[in-house]
């Protein structure tokens, strides 16, 4: 959980990095929503439209149901400024702030056929980063106090991606590479495919961007030693038990950053970080985190 | 789960409208998987086309590693087939089929840098999907026989909507509205707006294209009789308990379609449907549904 | 025509869903606009950037020249603002206000190269829909007092649909079917591939989302009472003569709504309105309103 | 109409500037076509889905209810070969036939599914762009045999100019200027802007690419006098009666093209071409044109 | 160079056809920004992100740092107003004016991580633009005060016409044909697949818009006179020597433009000017222009 | 030049990695082609539709008219394809190839129109790309059997980077970071923000991915020094003069990558190359690289 101090945002111990704006510029943003509102509302709200007055003006609150980690709230706020201009909206939390069944998240005033039309949009969004944020957060809470990071990875929801790996830092964890393009990560197949991790470490090194580190996938610590001694940057453990875990981080010694990774779940990931390994990289915290149960009442 | 027996797809017990392309044109769906490769690839694969060879082909197998029900196999031949025509992808299931830990769900064969490229964008729709899939088939299950539906809601993932209400549909569920456009729902807001329910459904008729129906949202037993004696269509029962729904299905006498709607788990969605409604919406299928596991193996 | 007291907005009788973002999204208008100047200027206006000088400033009116109903106001002005905000526009009837030749429906004040860039795509927009909202008050003041709705259909202009269905409401029709999507409509070739119109409703039942009216197509009386029989929702009386539309208006008795379609002309709504269908949709509406005459003057 | 004999393509009579791809780029066309598509299906086509079978397959007739010139076929064509490239798809006749009532102008083949769902767009483009070539014939017959061209206007559908200008070509027609890009006219409110005709000219010249004629707007013989003398290149004349135009003519005595312009009928347009002006330019035909009356028939 | 005097924009002498709008639409510019911004940081500026508060506010200088004519300044200006509404931009100069070393064309204040993500793209759409309006601007001072135009071609960066269209205007030049759209050029290909330049003008008068003029390109003297026989209205003289175009001239003495075309350098276009041709088109002012040395210094 | 012998693309010699769709998918490029092709014909090629026949069938050749190597060939290919696909287009070299003066590096076949309507697109993107491949050329054999990489920057034409970058790996050259996304590069800016190299790499490694190295601009040898102390991945020495270059290459020690940067011309990169340095970019390779002369013949 990034934030704990609620309206404290300047404090120094907020981090600044992790703002919705430092994933995806506005512009991106607002193109995924319209889409999203397009997509609800491909001919109008016609329920709405019909029943209330275009000159009808409400008060609208954002209740979360259940204790967790909210995230999105900026998303939620574009997505009404996008469908009216007058409308208001407030946070009464930032992203990261742990949150207890029955608070109110933000608030929003303007017309309400806009609250309307908006309103399950909005909370798609929210339920869904708030929902990332509050796993991410299950599994940080774990391992407060030991140095190893939790990561997302590449298992985010199609077209998503900017949005759910901000809603991991806004939950306290870390990102890992944003896509195929930004990290080299060499696995089995491409072992397989070059000969061996020494050769193929070394076509990596002389072919890609000197700005990208080099991560290799082991499975035994024969591969291990393999990869140390290449010069691989970043090893990761793949599917090991966590003795072997531990070998591995002896053996490697600091020479290299090591990251466990595997199907884990949050009662598992404390004995896998006190084996010593820098990162621990978590699949479930997006592809299986439930929403966080938010709705929206108007008065 | 739409269809049981595998291979069997000409059969008359399959659902022929429970296919990928009643939901989505294929231009569509190759729209949406093109900003998920883009998303994953700004500027290629770097390590994949630094250490495969551009000739190098190879074979692949799709395994689910947990019971559950499998969708979104089409999608996954869309997302290599953009990336390399050459890939033949075949599944060995079809969306809806009931698959068991260690089933090959489909194989792949074809370049080894466009299966690598498109593993996890394949993956990552697939699992959400069979995902969903699962969980519409964990609640159908349990409601097995009797004369109701279970449905989806508006509550998906932004810009995935089509998808995850063609999942449901192949995990056994059927759709409500797809949105805004194309279902009346008078809630709460709606009618405090204008007054009455009364007022309500007559101003609805009055505006709305004649070829939709009406659903009022009740909360308690007066609203039902209100809403009835107003010709609704559709009687919606917004978290009553089990007594109230059971009066209220014998008030309605058949007279309008009757909907429980609520956070409804798998294990309490018999006693409702006992009590005579005809549909039960459910947002969990959709926003809540951990992914079904599957990897992709090559050989 | 919905709207007959001019600059009587917040009245009574002014039908408040008549609003052109009822049908479409600001963003989606902007994204039409945008395409439509595109077009109209790929490079520039290279008459007016060469003549007029970047600090000219000047007024327009936008004069009728034949009696008709307006429509499309914001959206001509929406024009104007897209291509600079400088320009003011002042709207000085509503859409759906009857307007005789002679009659300035508005006026915009700004920099004379943007009104001159502006001036056809935005009285392209305003004269086809006001054409279509002017055909459409030439059926409906034929039937005006009798309990019928006139609807347009699908056969609108392609990319124009939102647009269109909103002219025809502020001619003061109603609006069928939006689309494929939100209205079920069994025609001839559904029933043959079904074998009948019983099995045909039947299985729609079942399908479709539970929200969606069943409307079945008729040729005969004894199609009628078989789509009477069976439960549909809608009866569609497709080309038959007025007296066998008698017949089924009889027939059916008010256990579902009577949609009168075909090639009608203005003189003939009465003498089918008489017979006591519901609904009379016109295809003509849309496909081949001529343009209302407009003419945009600078002073 | 640029096509008499049907079948007769390679015809030396034939016009082979006047087809489609001449308009506009394939991958364009599917654009425009995918967008009109979306709209009409944001989610399938519920009826068809539910009740024909996906192994269905059929064949379709396109019939020509009304006397006309048929254009826009190889859009027809289109729509269906993006939903189903299965779709066999036959025109019978060239774009710009003279076709009588009861004529077959296509046939297609193939699902039926997709012949369902894409009967409406097809038949949308068809009948628009049919209205407009037979619009465009009803002038041009009138002055048969007269050196005197018949053209559109910028007075197009909004998004559609490619496609409309392509049936004025077919309905025997000449293109205006595409766009402001294109094409210099000097209308009053330029002129008054500058100071003078003469101004105008010179500073046109000046600017403009020199691949670009002049036209200059006149509504007086001192008008076109005074254009000619500056070296326009066309002197429109505006809204002059007959009597006028005559004169104009001689004075202008071949040194410009000479083009009249206004709100012109077809049984008008024959006394104007006999007053020697060398172009006819019409708004009607694309802005007022009547759809042709055509319809899909499955067998 | 079209502007001398800076800060001098209201004067007579600065021609106000040259702005950036005159060429393209502001909202078709945010398109382009757009998307060379999300090229630039698919997932954000991790360096500026992780390292400068949100809060931090700054003042940036743009340094000319080679002498030249600057263009492209209201584009720098737009990508930071998309990536921040908060930045002040403020030009010292405007487009079209000469440059020495040293100077400071611009200055910026705003949020320091907005001027850093906009630094590059900024600079790599101003250094471009400013490369061209400074090749531009050699062509034209070796030939000032001769009656000859500098003109553009189509020789442009696919995706940036509209632009470069414009620096060539600001570096004092004049604009060719913008596209195969808006232009007739006759070439060798396409009179060798008529017969002759005869037929190939005859054909083309007959049916390209009477709006535009006919350009043939010619190698020969006696395609000259026969290009001037028909009536060409502009005669192109391609890859001719000098003394050749000398005569070509005097042949063609007034009756048509003699535009100049070829590999031509700034030292060897005096002496085409002065054999009297009206337009000499250069292709390596837009090709092979290099980037004017422009860079943003924080303070 | 990455590949040497011409028709030997199977060699152990040809680096594999050195692919136009390593660098941008198929759809993407197709994307980009289409909106040049668009920009360039609004309207269609009024002279060619007019002039050639559809029928008509032609051979082009592609001719380089100076030494150089050619880079794009697919791209071309593409233009054409994407205008109609009975163009068959057949390199004659790969890009990389270095050709002279004279060498027809690709052919064409197809319809006529086809041809010369994608001419001017196809050459405008070979001509730059091969313009780029012929520039770092030029670099790279000035330092032929140095161990040193000659990198691009991010000083790319907005809208093409992919293609640019890949043209500097087709000329011999090796890529930098792709955009900001993808590398971490702390410059002056950031370092006065942080207060000190040492702090800004400590919050740098806490905050960015793991899998990015740190790169950290220095011009004093106090800061490579001080980057060093702290554990940079990667000094770049930033306009320093060679001496001061040796200092660093032997301070640093191999204990961090070494990249040197400035304005650096051909003649003065293997001076910088002998201090040691790891890498040199230039981003005049791609800002300033004149077009590369290359021609389409039709027989």
């Amino acid at each position: 959980m990034a934030q704990i101090e609620i309206g404290n945002n300047g404090s120094a111990k907020h981090d600044d990095s992790v703002r919705l704006d430092s994933y995806i510029s506005g512009f991106e943003l607002d193109e995924l929503i319209r889409r999203a509102l397009k997509e609800d509302m491909p001919f109008g709200d016609v329920t709405t439209e019909s029943l209330i007055s275009s000159a009808a003006v409400s008060r609208a609150y954002f209740e979360v149901r259940t204790d967790g980690v909210i995230a999105g709230l900026d998303i939620a706020a574009r997505v009404f400024r996008l469908l009216d201009e007058k409308i208001a909206f407030r946070k009464l939390a930032d992203d990261g702030a742990h949150v207890a069944a029955g608070f109110i998240a933000a608030e929003a005033e303007g017309p309400t056929r806009a609250l309307l039309k908006g309103e399950r949009t909005a909370l798609n969004y929210l339920q869904r980063l708030s929902g990332i944020a509050t796993a991410v957060d299950d599994y940080c809470r774990e391992v407060a106090g030991l140095p190893v990071k939790v990561t997302d990875t590449r298992k985010t929801t199609p077209g998503l991606r900017a949005l759910e790996k901000y809603a991991v830092r806004a939950g306290g964890g870390h990102n890992h590479r944003f896509s195929l393009s930004d990290g080299v990560l060499i696995k089995d197949n491409h072992i397989k495919a070059v000969g061996s991790i020494n050769k193929a470490i070394a076509i990596a090194k002389e072919k890609i961007p000197h700005t990208l580190k080099i991560e290799v996938e082991t499975e035994t610590l024969d591969q291990v030693l393999e990869a140390l001694d290449c010069g691989a940057d970043i090893i990761m453990l793949d599917n090991m038990d966590v003795a072997t875990m531990k070998k591995a981080v002896v053996l490697i010694n600091g020479r290299a950053l090591v990251e466990a990774s595997g199907s884990i779940k949050p009662e598992e990931i404390k004995e896998i970080a006190l084996t010593g390994v820098d990162i621990i990289s978590v699949g479930r915290i997006t592809h299986s985190a439930p929403a966080l149960d938010i709705s929206m009442e108007i008065i």
